[in-house]
């Protein structure tokens, strides 16, 4: 599930609405300049038309990284505009992981509709993201400073961890219940956490903040990623596919090793023991009921509550960080704002229990 | 096929031979930080090991991009190590594109053994492939000056320019005998002259070269991958596939429109009429009669000959535009002696004809 997957919108601030309109406008002339049949496919996975080219919405999603970015530009007491660029290219690099990742993942659906390697066949959407990659780089390119600078080799970083992440989260399907530990996970994280960081740091470079205001928003960044990363995992295993458009339990049908699977496994009771023998016998198509076997093991062995406080702990380290930093508290409650509004519908509560 | 076939040594010197030491080394560095499951992948497809990971190889192919690199450096009067983080750069975006091309084109083999896609899957090749463009990005912000900024300003570009030229490439398997022109297959160009303009340029720019010069060599670069990837056209048509290792006549199986057919159409002679037809009838799957039918037509219709001295007549250019610049003569001869030996295999002739 994406975070654009969202249904409210992070601000009425007409200073911020502006910047999002300029985002929104900036992703389209990046698309514009593609290779024609590279733009349709990236037009159609935006959302902006249909297969065949013809226009179907004048959105661009909720642009929750960009929305990021902006407030972190906001928070260090410059004008959201300046953000601008970091955004763009933000969401840039976040759509060519969804376009590649898709694939890799067999995600046939995004956003709601066929994904578009489903659409326009794997080889043009593999094609589409290599350009997002370079498209993002060019425009803070264009932005010739030595803050531009400074917010391509965080978001160059950024892409790096989450090339990283990717490889190590394909790899916590494979890893076995007896090997997999927190190191793996955290590594995993990577997909998630690396772009929130850089969106968070970038929009703080490009305000022109001090290197500790950008450390402590990016930091900030991580926690949310990480919070919003664990109460995903959560939300695989015993979330309403209704409510979160994805297929059931994906996660356990593949093998993989989230949060609450290894908290659970070395929780050191009788429910972990159970459980360990029975994801050791992972089965190649599993029934629902084994699925459900499995689901209330983890739970039994204390895996979802663990899971939970974790995600909670995570939301209050990174409302920490912006508490400790020296941004003002207007700009820290903005931010605050945008944070619930990414975990709220996972129900993650500030109270960290354990 | 892949400059990197080449079966000689471009060359002997000891001050290119200890640089090209360097960018082997510096690529294996690269991929030895990768995720260990991207690094597996992408030193069997550099052929430094087996798909199980047994080291089989110390060799790290023809390096000829590297090597234009760092001739150019050279050329200009620098140290050939100086050129070292730019030859590693070129490379690594090269093998990104080798990754993720042999995917969309259905490309089974790569340098003789089975291509990674095949062996570790798509999606792995798909992610190694983006591992290897940030890698390529991190050398060159690693050479911390102006000249490491500029250069990976040209890489940027180029990588544009590829994926542009990737698309287009495709594109001219669709268009129709009616409607193709010299300008989409330029575009398409851009996938193979992109690289080597790159190459070029980015070699006398970290041998600090004046902008003339550099521009110079990025010319050259140019006409030279223009006349390859001419030559490279007229091989698949009537080359040798025991030589080439490529099958057949795949260019025409996929109704590709090279230059030799582009040429050929637009000869104006009854053969050109008799190809327009036969390319418009075409069928999915061509017998091999089919096949020799449209080449025996493209050459009586006069494009074999054409492209193969437009191809002559690029190399010419290419050795024109150094013999122009400010490079003294002993780096132009041996950037000569490179362009001939790449060309060599080809046939191409320096007698530009019509």
């Amino acid at each position: 599930m994406s975070l654009t997957q969202q249904n409210h919108r992070a601000s009425t601030d007409p200073g911020l609405d502006g910047a999002r309109a300029l985002v929104a406008a900036g992703l389209r002339d990046a698309v514009d300049g593609l290779h024609p049949d590279l733009g349709q496919l990236a037009s159609y996975h935006f959302g902006w038309s249909a297969a065949n080219g013809t226009p179907v919405s004048d959105e661009s999603g909720k642009l929750l990284r960009a929305t990021l970015t902006l407030l972190s530009t906001s928070a260090v007491g410059a004008e959201p505009t300046a953000g601008v660029p970091g955004a763009v290219a933000v969401e840039m690099i976040h759509n060519f992981s969804l376009l590649h990742d898709d694939i890799m993942d067999g995600d046939a659906l995004r956003r709601g509709r066929p994904a578009a390697w489903v659409v326009f066949g794997a080889g043009m959407a593999t094609l589409a993201g290599d350009a997002l990659i370079a498209t993002a780089f060019d425009i803070l390119r264009s932005t010739e400073s030595s803050r531009g600078r400074r917010s391509a080799d965080l978001l160059l970083a950024a892409l790096h961890q989450m090339i990283d992440g990717q490889a190590a989260d394909l790899s916590l399907e494979r890893v076995s219940a007896s090997e997999v530990n927190a190191d793996h996970y955290l590594r995993a994280c990577g997909k998630t956490t690396a772009l929130l960081e850089a969106a968070a740091a970038i929009g703080a470079v490009l305000g022109g903040a001090q290197s500790a205001t950008v450390d402590a928003l990016r930091q900030a960044g991580r926690h949310l990623g990480l919070s919003w990363q664990m109460a995903n995992d959560v939300e695989d295993i015993w979330g309403d596919p209704a409510a979160t458009g994805k297929p059931a339990r994906s996660d356990l049908v593949r093998s993989k090793k989230t949060i609450p699977v290894i908290l659970a496994l070395r929780a050191g009771n009788a429910a972990a023991i159970d459980l360990a023998r029975l994801v050791s016998e992972q089965v190649r198509q599993p029934t629902a009921d084994h699925l459900q076997a499995q689901a209330d093991l983890i739970e039994r062995a204390g895996g979802r509550r663990q899971a939970e406080e974790l995600s909670a702990r995570h939301l209050a380290l990174a409302i920490g960080k912006l508490a400790e930093s020296d941004v003002p508290e207007a700009g820290r409650q903005r931010m605050d704002e945008l944070f619930r509004l990414i975990l709220g519908r996972h129900g993650v509560s500030m109270v960290a229990g354990g």
